[in-house]
Order: structure tokens, then sequence, then C-alpha cells
């Protein structure tokens, strides 16, 4: 994108929707507007009149660039035509993560996959995001053999009225949740961790369990990770590595409010897992709105029309 | 014990120290003392007079049973001098846990270790208690090969003043900690959550590790385990034999304040790990004032009472 790039946020009132028009803001973008479902038409949001985001408004022609943060359902409905129209989508639901000729992005993992785009990029669930930039640089340095996590994942990841919820709770009826969707199995989260983060490392057969859990932290999501590598590498060995790559930032303990309104991926704890020869343990924390959401789309659009832009 | 034993509960200000009270009262002893600090004593608490725990008074032939809640340094320097005196002294800090000759006691688990005891019977950490209690029953059917476990504690296990500090804090504030002491590789709770359980389940070089978190919830521990088994164990198998299991109560999504004010520990979310062969993978809460601590505390004293009572 560039400074005269046309571009819609669509979902512009929810929790990721506000982060996104914040961070296109700072980032001295100034063509943007504003649409969501028709009950928030009307309302005015950072300065701007949200509009109701219709197929005919989505696919007018208008538009560079469409950042939708809505639900499947809506992205399935609006994402199809505006592409066809010519703007380019980055999609942050899951309908067409997993759908074979749509990129699944994280930039500093699999920026190339991005260019392969026919008209919409999808961008990750809030906590594929940081394992997949965590996970890659050790993939590249010794392979992944097994990887198990558990999340802790914050009440703004559920969506803006979830936060009120949290907002409006008495401490003493803060409670861990897993509100999410379940076969008698797994919960849907951590489904989509396993197959999000095997498609954005091109390991389709990787092995990873994951515990997903709500916790009562406002924004900001962690998750403790246990990895198997294919090759030795000891802890001090992947410190460095994750030190030096990209969206990455060590610090000794992450936490979920040191990483909100940054944009790197914090890992900590990086050790030997005591339990398994060539096992490493660590701990992360990433802002779920801005790099597990927001931010990471904006990345994409950006690496896209600058690609576009050079060709 | 029985309705006319006399026990002192030392530490009866805290938060561990008022469940214990309450459990006592619930249970029907009433011959009960709350002993504390000097900055405590005179208070009144639960209806009793607190008096100030010395060593003259713990040592003074008074008691039958005294329940320790309080530090390290304070239990070193109390409980010898109130076991040499006669009385059954339940240890509730970390003092006594690993030194030979002290049994380290979940009932359910090791009920017949805690009548080896020389006058002091520890109670394990908060976090090691409702571990043990769901591996053991695991360890007697198919062996334990390797056990990894994410921890979300609450912010009663840190004391009643964090648990005030948590009522006194605005949601937008929450946040994750690491609380504990850290040598540079391991939280001192890492640690203990190893060494303890190798004790409990008598098995002094079972591989475990595990990533220790504090999370905003008032009451009620829960932990994320993988368990790898040297046996072959379906999940179904698994969750039949934990829910015949004392003290284990099976339910679909364990969370704390589910746990909190009972006394079983919930167990959910029982499936095979899909990154091991022989891998089963759980989900535990637990009130950790009760279960966690005082209860556990109660029930050892109980049962050493009752078999002397019965020799």
């Amino acid at each position: 994108m560039n400074a005269s790039s046309r571009i819609a946020v669509v979902g512009a009132t929810g929790a990721v929707g506000r982060v996104t028009l914040a961070l296109l803001r700072e980032r001295g973008f100034s063509d943007v507007h504003a649409l969501a479902s028709e009950r928030s038409a009307g309302l005015t949001i950072d300065g701007l009149d949200v509009e109701e985001a219709t197929p005919e408004r989505l696919a007018g022609g208008d538009f560079d660039v469409c950042l939708f943060s809505v639900d499947a359902a809506a992205s399935r409905e609006l994402v199809p035509a505006t592409a066809a129209a010519g703007a380019l989508c980055v999609d942050k639901s899951a309908a067409f993560r997993l759908e074979d000729g749509v990129p699944l992005v994280v930039p500093e993992v699999n920026a190339e996959r991005a260019l392969e785009h026919r008209g919409i990029v999808a961008n990750p669930n809030c906590s594929s995001i940081p394992l997949a930039l965590v996970l890659a640089p050790l993939r590249d340095a010794a392979g992944l053999a097994r990887v198990r996590v558990s999340t802790y994942q914050s009440a703004s990841g559920a969506g803006a009225q979830a936060l009120e919820r949290l907002r409006a709770e008495r401490p003493d009826d803060h409670d861990l949740r897993m509100d999410w969707s379940f076969d008698g199995f797994e919960l849907d989260e951590e489904q989509k961790i396993r197959a999000e983060t095997r498609k954005i490392l091109e390991l389709p057969e990787l092995p990873l369990s994951a515990t997903c859990v709500r916790v009562p932290v406002p924004v900001g999501h962690a998750e403790a990770v246990w990895i198997e590598t294919e090759d030795a590498l000891s802890a001090e060995q992947a410190e460095r590595i994750l030190g030096a790559a990209e969206g990455i930032r060590l610090v000794q303990f992450p936490s979920p409010a040191q990483a909100t309104g940054g944009d790197d991926v914090l890992v900590g704890r990086v050790r030997q897992d005591t339990v398994a020869e060539r096992g490493l343990a660590l701990f992360l924390a990433c802002d779920n709105l801005r790099k597990g959401a927001a931010l990471n789309a904006i990345q994409i659009a950006e690496l896209v029309t600058a690609a576009r832009a050079a060709a």
C-alpha cells in the first residue's frame, strides 16, 4: 500500500477493526474507509463515518485493499466478490485459511506465498501467528519433530463484547474458560492451531497438539510451548536463533501486558526440556489484536502491494 | 483426630489458615486454637482469639495436632520443637518436604507413608497435590514415562495479600505473572513440582518438566498435562481409571471456579495426545486452598490419628 491506496476496513467497529484503523493512521494511510454490518452503519469511529459493508459497495471498484475482520460467514459472503472486482482482500476470519490457492501468511515466515494470491490472502488465527513465527527459525535450524502448546488467551481474542464483559466482572468471578466449540475431542481453536501452523510452516504432517484456555486478561495471548527438534539444538543456540529472528524480542518473562501495544512477539524462558533428548521449552506472549490480527494483516497488504509496485 | 483432639492452626490468619479453620469447624472439631505471628496476635478470627505462635506455646504439650501454614523459615523455627514435644505436625511449607524421614503425603496416593512419620508429615505444594493425585492411578495402570505440565495458578496461591491485590486491580491491569524465584533456568515452583511429584509417586527419576504461570483468578489452580505412559493406555481407559480414582471427579471442562469450595480434583479433556504413541493429554482444576493445602493437611492428620487410635 502507499499513501494514496484506497483502503477499506471491514468490521471496523470490532476489537480488531479498531486497532486496524489506529495502525493505518500510525502508518500514514489517509484514504481509509470504515465499513461494518448494517447495525453499526451510521456510527462514527476514529473520526470516520461507518458505512454498511454491502457486496455492492465492496465490489464497486472503489478500494485497492480491503482488510476484513468479520466472522467467517460474513467473509464468505463478502470476500470473493470483492476480490473478483480487483481489490486485494486480506481476510482475518477462518473462512479461507485452509483453502487451496489461498495463501496463509505470516510475513516474517512465508512472505513469498502472499505473492501467489488470487485476490485473497488469509491471516492466521491469533494463536497460530506467534507460534508459527517462533517455530519457523527453529524449523530452519534443526527441523521440527513434535510440538505441544498450551495457551493463555486473552478476553479480547473473543471480541470487543467479551472484553467488555471482563471489564464489568468482579475479580472474584474471574475464571478460566474453554469457550470454543468442541467436537468431543478437541476445541476448534486447537484444530486451527495445528492445521494453520502446518500450512504456514509447510510441514503438512507436523505432529502438534494444543490445549487452549481463555484467561481473564484483557489483551495479549501467551503460550507455553514444548518443541522437539529433529537435530540437536541447545537452548543457547535456540535463544540466539530466536533473538536474531525478525519480529521476535527476547525477554526474561514474557507477559501479555508487556506485549500489548507492541509489534514484537516476546519470547523467554527458552530452555532445554529436561524430559526429551532434543527438547526445548519456551514461553511467548503477543498482542493478539496487533501482531495476532490487525498488524499482521496490514503487513501482508503492504508486502503484496510493494511487490506489485516493484513489478 | 477425634472431636476431643486439641488442634493448633498455626498461621491462622493467612489464606490457607482461614480455610483450615473453616474446614475443621465443618468437620466437627471444637478444641481448635488459632495461632499466628506476633503481628496478628490479639486479632479474632472465625470466633477465635489469635495467640502468638511461640516455640514455648507450641511445645508446651497443649496440642495433639498442629497444622502449620506459615513460611518455610517460620516452619523451620517452630516445627521441630513442636514435634519433639509430642504433637503431630503437618507442615504446609516447603521446609521439610524433601527431607529424608519426612513423609510427603497425598492421602489418596500414599497414605501408608504418613504412618512412618517421626512427628512431622509434609504437605505438598498446591500444584503438586492435584498432579500427583491424577498421575498415581495412571502410574499404577501403565507406568509413567514422561510428564509435561503447564500451570494456571490463582492469586490466592501467593497468599491473602496477593488475593487482595487482585481484588483491588482493574481488569485492564490484569496480567500473567511468573512471580516465583528464578535460578536462570527454572522457577523454584517448577523445581518443587518435579521433586515433590517424584517423591510422592516414588519415581525418583520421573522425567517431568513444568512451566508455572500465575493467572488473575482468585482461587483454584488449573494444569494442562501431557503424559507419556510406558504401556499403551487409551484415552477411554485412562478416563475410566481416573473416574474411579478417589478424590477425582470427571467433568467436561474443569475450571478453577467450578473447583472452588469443593474437595475433588476436577479432571477433563482426557484425550490421546496425537503427537506421541503412548501419549495422553488432560486438563485439571483444584481448589488450591482446600485440596491443594488445608484439606489435604487435615486429611493427613485424620489418617495418622485414626491409625494411632486403631493401634
